[in-house]
């Protein structure tokens, strides 16, 4: 990631405020200790009609990867925890739209990284059902450890 | 519009170039001199899923009105020239994806001003049809006057 000035942290905040998408999954997945692997994303799109000038923003951020759709839109993805960390940081003081989704995500790597039994897992699981209405999901089933 | 900080231009650019659309249209309208009216646009869309987020976005703007689609998405547009030249002024120095599509408006709106005869008209009019280039539009039919 290149040393950006407050103006471009500014451009990008109002890019993925305008066309972006913040969000924490719970992957069921027995691989991890708790059932469920959490995956945090930071996401931009833009039609691929674009993508030399896409890649041009994406370039500013150099912490992700870029991946076309079936649909043709593109999707520059940042899904490294560390690199979502350092994004959102450098984002959140412009955010308007998604301000409280970067926030939370920030509250859940933290709150992460502190788990040392079940009930802090079923407690970040909480936290994670939050998004469902942050993000205006129409799935609102509720993450409940049950083993 | 309130007085910006460079900060919030910069925000609206990225905004911009991540949900939004600058373009001039020829509308067909006897009513004018030559046959067409010239309407420059400039759009910020979003879901109505964040309609208060939105217009706070939009208030920093203060140059438009927003309206919803059947379809729930919401557009900010700007419509008025003179506002129009003094938003596209304050977000070039950051755009893009979008800048050769402000720039061209500006341009466009320059040569309205000048427009002496007929020939001036025809040249307005193959100017605001390399936008039909740089958005990609599909229907690519040629501007002429023909009386």
């Amino acid at each position: 990631m290149l040393n950006l000035s407050s103006t471009q942290k500014a451009y990008l905040a109002g890019f993925l405020d305008g066309d972006g998408s913040i969000y924490v999954r719970l992957k069921p997945n027995t691989d991890y200790k708790y059932g469920f692997q959490v995956a945090p994303y930071v996401i931009l799109f833009q039609s691929s009609k674009e993508r030399k000038k896409f890649e041009k923003v994406c370039s500013l951020i150099g912490l992700g990867y870029i991946r076309e759709r079936k649909d043709r839109i593109l999707e520059y993805t940042i899904g490294r925890e560390k690199a979502i960390k350092f994004f959102l940081k450098m984002v959140i003081p412009y955010l308007i739209l998604k301000k409280k989704q970067a926030i939370l995500t920030l509250e859940i790597l933290d709150m992460k990284m502190k788990i040392k039994n079940k009930n802090d897992f079923q407690a970040l699981m909480n936290k994670i059902d939050i998004f469902r209405n942050l993000n205006y999901s129409k799935k609102r089933k509720k993450h409940v450890l049950t083993s």
